[in-house]
């Protein structure tokens, strides 16, 4: 069997990349360093001792998972997803792939007002649900969203219990979120106090969305578990993608200033990950000033809006490219239409062809203007590869965190702006200062 | 009458922002050193000869554009934009206002076979229609889509002329796009020459499919003449909000390496807006190892995603928040729902004014951690707001390639992509070399 995903960093190594790269030599220190901290992890993963990944051994929950959003379906056309950051990225990733969703679902992560309108307008509210998920329960942008759309939904059901289309998810105590649901008489799932909400899409939080979408929960824990024995196969991390992804990002910091990480993959369905990765690095890795700054892009789009400051702009980046097996697929192009159009090169290609040879120009693009390219790839874009790229990014987030120095788990600064939002509220001052 | 939009640089000046901040005298350097090429700017825009904001004073080819989306809008429940890059970001930045579209539009920017596949499978065939637009009529990614889908939507619609339900735009003379319109026997709009397709938003690029989602055409442009007036009446440029955008930019990269400028409006409808901006900054910078990476970033979503980043991480960032008037607007909390939660601070409040104090006190978190914050503002997003700000940031970007010392309107590198693609398709290398 092929590895769930390949990775190679061979672009970003002098020999490849020419003066873009980094040395052996070096690599070798940034490897040596990381061996006890991988050492760590890999103990951790043997011994179910590390929450986020412990749970793609476990399929004891699915059932529920599954029965949950099988009763929501029943009631609902439309469910609402309300949640803000960890608690909706995770699960926009997944749900990118959903073809036959057995709900329209609505991502609600923004208290603007416009949206919130146009999402009312366009619903039937007797056939809407909602899922509101705050890791802590307390979230402001959650709970007034909440607390606006719940009661609509329930003025337009008076007859039906709102335990029937309504489930909270909330870690267990005191908190807005179950003081809500008990009012509400409504079910709440547990949110793992020891799973941080960037790193809960392996749990109820990434993966009730995704069975609501129609997606093969079990697939996105199997794709994971495999990305993590694909890791912890190697003792020392030399071997493991993540530590190498990892000290390929830190060693290019250090030695070039690749403050800038690109991550762009080849697929729609992909996007919505990028962006979930995007908050798992940021607020993992950014604080003491240490950090790199991940971008997410998508090709071919970007090719006609960022590549032109990617291949002639400031040399501050590293890439990610994630590529798929794309040749063949999609709909052929006529010979006769080519031809008549003066377009011959795109003559009995497929829109699969044009891509698949789009990603590799790119790569090719990138290593000629001696831009350091990190490659991975997977056959397909399903539940499987999704969930093994997002093990994959959060075995490699840690593992830079290590490198750096920081706390992978916590987020100190952005409390400052909670306080901040919350007096400006108390004291009327909605506006700028004078 | 107020300002179309209001622009603030305080935030950047030491005296405000602390260390992070620019100083009065290296200001005073880059606007001297400005005032020649605003000059210049000024006059091309009083007499006229700067294409891509000319258009702004222009209303006779307004009909024109509204007739061709009233016909389409006839045969079509559907119509899809294909297009890339400067073709469809723009449209899509002004689409985003939509809330009650004479069609469903959709944008297929990308040759994804899976995209593709669901989009076929989402339509009614016969009750779709499509909008190809490529400036050189070349564009591989816009042939492929248009040589696949508008084939299966006159396959469906044996009996129509396929005028009714396909329009092109491209340059004029001899080119692909106009090849397979002659052969099809649909109109072809004609995509001025001389108008980059980053800077293409205020012609029927961007007006057309504002039309078909229902638009004030009109007041977008109407919007940015306003914004131009409002520039223009500076002479020497200190008082131009784009001069001051554009000089704060590079000052803040001049002294203190900041690389990364964050866009972060606090609207979901204006984030296609930033991402709009985010090509034209990019493409017209980023070139000969200068220019600044800007980021697309959305308030309040992204507080809950990269303000841990912004705020203590690595300090080589600027911001430019772009606020609204939102107090007062959206659904209210009840005050007993508020108090049974424990979140009384929200109690009585609306979304709006939730939102409102939260791009309020993220300027004020980045100011406390001595981040650069240039604040931008609207009254409310809509036609004329998005129309101020497009022509804001095309003066803005113009501004800075001068000052950069770099041509604001060429994009060579990504020309390298285009022939590697070709190639790779030419010799049926679609996948990685060995």
């Amino acid at each position: 069997m092929p590895d769930i995903y390949t990775h190679d960093i061979r672009g970003c190594y002098a020999d490849t990349v020419g003066e873009g790269g980094v040395s052996p030599e070096s690599m070798e220190t940034v490897f040596e360093a990381a061996s006890g901290p991988w050492t760590l992890m890999r103990g951790a993963l043997a011994e179910d001792d590390f929450p986020p990944l412990t749970l793609t051994n476990q399929s004891d929950d699915l059932a529920e998972i599954s029965d949950v959003a099988a009763r929501l379906a029943e009631s609902c056309d439309v469910v609402a997803i309300i949640g803000v950051g960890g608690s909706s990225l995770g699960a926009e990733a997944l749900t990118a792939l959903a073809t036959q969703p057995s709900v329209d679902l609505r991502f609600l992560d923004n208290p603007d007002p416009e949206t919130l309108a146009r999402f009312k307008a366009s619903v039937d509210l007797a056939r809407t649900g909602a899922v509101v998920v705050s890791k802590s329960g307390g979230t402001a942008e959650t709970l007034i969203m909440a607390m606006t759309i719940v009661p609509a939904l329930a003025a337009a059901r008076p007859a039906e219990s709102m335990a029937d289309y309504v489930i909270a998810m909330a870690e267990p105590g005191d908190n807005p979120v179950r003081r809500l649901a008990t009012h509400w008489n409504i079910p709440v799932l547990d949110h793992d106090p020891e799973i941080g909400g960037r790193y809960s899409v392996f749990s109820a939080v990434g993966l009730l969305p995704a069975a609501l979408a129609g997606l093969d929960i079990e697939a996105v824990r199997a794709g994971a578990a495999d990305a993590i024995d694909l890791n912890t196969r190697s003792e020392d991390g030399r071997d493991a993608p993540a530590v190498q992804g990892a000290a390929v990002s830190i060693e290019l910091l250090r030695t070039r200033g690749a403050r800038i990480t690109v991550l762009m993959p080849y697929a729609d369905a992909m996007w919505p990950l990028a962006r979930w990765h995007r908050q798992l690095w940021a607020e993992s890795l950014g604080k003491n000033g240490r950090g790199t700054t991940l971008i997410d892009a998508l090709g071919a789009v970007d090719q006609h809006s960022q590549l032109q400051l990617y291949l002639d702009g400031p040399d501050d980046k590293m890439f990610t490219i994630i590529t798929q097996h794309l040749g063949g697929r999609g709909d052929r192009v006529s010979p006769e239409l080519a031809a008549l159009a003066g377009a011959d090169y795109l003559a009995g290609h497929t829109t699969g062809d044009l891509l698949g040879a789009e990603q590799e120009a790119t790569i090719d693009s990138l290593l000629e203007h001696n831009r350091p390219v990190r490659r991975m790839g997977v056959s397909r874009v399903d539940e499987a590869a999704l969930g093994a790229l997002m093990a994959h990014f959060m075995l490699e987030t840690v593992m830079a965190a290590f490198m750096l120095g920081v706390d992978a788990f916590d987020q100190p600064a952005v409390e400052d702006g909670k306080r901040l939002a919350r007096q400006r509220l108390l004291t009327g001052q909605t506006g700028p200062k004078s």
